[in-house]
């Protein structure tokens, strides 16, 4: 794979991931929307299949990694070349910009209306993650925790199966098959059941692109971009799929 | 693949999407229904399991398009042949016109009590899209962007997975496997995260031919058909197709 | 496989599905069950897993179909030898009696306590099926629509992916792959999307062996079997089945 | 594979099945939880999911069965060896442990928060099961009945898979390819189904190990660790699961 192909591939696929991610919790925030109030169970699953439309897409291009914290996992495993690592992170962080993009464009009027409301609806929550008890400590754990969820299933998963993220086992060649679906499915459970205390970030681009563009689209009303907790879902993430890929090393 | 063959297997296929995704707009819409009122959850899995049976039901006869806006995205890759094309138009439209009548007599008798009930409920909705706020360009716009959602991850998981919709790439067979179950889960996820806004048509045949149908079946006090919409759904899918088509040939 | 081996098989493939449907019933409706009230979503799930847990169960012995009404559907379209057919209906009556006689033990306190209550609540419910609006012609073609919906992509499927029920084309042997998987996604679909009038029987033995098992068995305050619409979901399913067959056998 | 590799699969893949579903008993149980009250669907499926990130984490080094009883039904099955057994109990046990110190690390702050509110919530729950009606004979029998519908599809999977949970039929290596992703869906039926009474522990080391957890952290106010029920979530699956093994010795 090219750098061009890795920066395109994770450029698109991590748009795809935010689109649906971001339009999810519009979904279900915003008012004029038809899933307003649909609950966690549609949060967790809107999420997971944004990362099954946006991995496979990706996939053919760049591998589908969409998250700095898995690219840092499996260059760290020595699955992803080192030289690599900066083309992701580009790729992850601009995607995740324009998904959130989309995501406004495509929620336009009902950003709109939630503007011209008495009591606007703060309008974070649909781009970013907050945590529900403000306690940076036990915030961090949390995300590290989480992280590690995602990563080192990933990591083993590749041993098992040889398709879906990370170039097949002994070859450079990407593969596709279920693995990615599995990934998809993973995230269901993690939002499921990780995702209580924090909203589950476990990825600095997920979280760090659509704040920023939440900072800089003209969306009336929109209320903080919290900027005081936006470190925690860069830095934890990151730490869980170091420490992933240190037991993977470990284990094999 | 004849053109006969097409024509059938789109009329099938289409009309098996339609029972179900009309179906379960039915099931949660109407009183004496023992889904009523079952949420947004149901909506976005029985519409994207609608999907499962439908596509892998038309796949060997068609390939199972069911969407003319997935056929135009793939004609404009060059991947499905122009001269194909109105075959699978025609057998989309046949197959949504059918597939809601057969809903209509599915839930027969609940369209006949609502009819006698003091406030009737409009039935319009369980046959094709309105949005929530009723404003075109937006509506046009979210049309766009969610069609993008759907066509886009389906022409570049057939590059990757070589399965589902669409030839195998290098031939002229259809081939199946995962890439039908992988595109019925990427309808779920549409529909939970992008569907707010309008009801996600992203498909000119779910929402024409359904309506046409609501417009000429003799259900008493079903409401308007509301044809000053209709043309959204229609267009909107169509640009979204091309689009996609358009970042496809740009990305290979 | 040999006709001991086509009983054996659905025997125990049909009692794990009613474990598993008739649980789900019970799971939502009984209390002190931890499900109690969990909704239409759960009762879908349920029922569609069953369908997977059962049909790979039963798959290496039997092909895993079930369903009167689909092994009937295979043997209209020449899939299935009508010789084998007595068999498969043997396995699949006694399976569905011992199913519903494992829920009630799985569920035992529950219906001894719920008998004890001033009001208690009406059981059958929990075994057969029951329709929201009595009207036996458009109970009954409910019933056949949805069982179309139901065998006709079986018998697609199975020409389009060569595995799951039925043999592997050309062969006698049966196969397994993501057949069932499909076929348990669609049973999904087909609770969501088509079960809102009468419940979805879509299968006589589903229905019929638990209306006898609820007739038999020792509950106190069981409330009525309803054998006056007993003939309507074996009926409607036997001819959905053979409908389906016939559309199979036009097609190819 | 060594004893060694079984011992750190086992460990590695129980404590990622805990960590998702005793995250989910927290995520729908604590306050200041973004899925406090989201429901039975959100349970069955983050422990459905857990199964899916732990098994197919573990399977490469000791194929995944994360359970007792499902080690205990391989091992009367001729498929795992005797002398494997302990490795994979003592693997499962510290891996119990593990994951429930993991998840008390992840929701540390609601757990806090809990333990100083006028009326701390009972915290038993989110580690380890309890009835919803106190009859030592009816809840045996709902463990082991709910067991079978575990252990029972586990071997029959595999003789028709040949993949996923035990070697592959004929080989001594353990495969992979979809044999978990439909025992995870499998978990999700039985929770939907078969969990209403129990709650369904169908695995010693998920409810015993746990539970010693629960009974050795420092939370305060945790309240009982409820000792007096403990042996059944033990004994009923280790029942259910030898049962199992026995029906497929005698099927094949």
């Amino acid at each position: 794979m090219t750098h061009g192909s890795i920066f395109v591939g994770e450029l698109i696929g991590t748009a795809i991931l935010i689109l649906f991610g971001a339009g999810v919790c519009a979904a279900v925030t915003l008012n004029y929307s038809k899933a307003k109030g649909a609950g966690w169970i549609v949060i967790a699953f809107g999420w997971g299949f944004g990362v099954l439309a946006g991995a496979y897409t990706a996939a053919p291009k760049s591998g589908g990694h969409l998250n700095p914290a898995v690219t840092i996992g499996l260059a760290i495993a020595d699955i992803t070349k080192w030289g690599d690592v900066p083309y992701y992170l580009l790729g992850q962080m601009a995607g995740a910009i324009l998904g959130a993009v989309l995501t406004w464009l495509l929620y336009f009027a009902q950003f709109q209306a939630n503007a011209e409301e008495d009591k606007a609806l703060p309008t974070l929550g649909i781009f970013s993650t907050a945590p529900e008890i403000r306690n940076p400590v036990a915030n961090l754990i949390t995300e590290i925790i989480a992280t590690v969820g995602l990563v080192l299933p990933i990591l083993f998963f590749g041993k098992n199966l040889g398709t879906g993220i990370g170039p097949i086992p002994g070859t450079t060649a990407y593969g596709s098959g279920i693995g990615i679906l599995l990934v998809a499915l993973l995230v269901v459970g993690i939002g499921l059941s990780l995702g209580g205390p924090t909203g589950y970030a476990i990825n600095p681009a997920r979280d760090l692109g659509p704040r920023i563009t939440h900072a800089l689209l003209p969306i009336p009303n929109k209320g903080t971009s919290d900027w005081g907790y936006a470190w925690i879902p860069v830095v934890g993430p990151l730490i869980g799929g170091a420490l992933s890929a240190l037991v993977y090393k470990a284990a094999f």
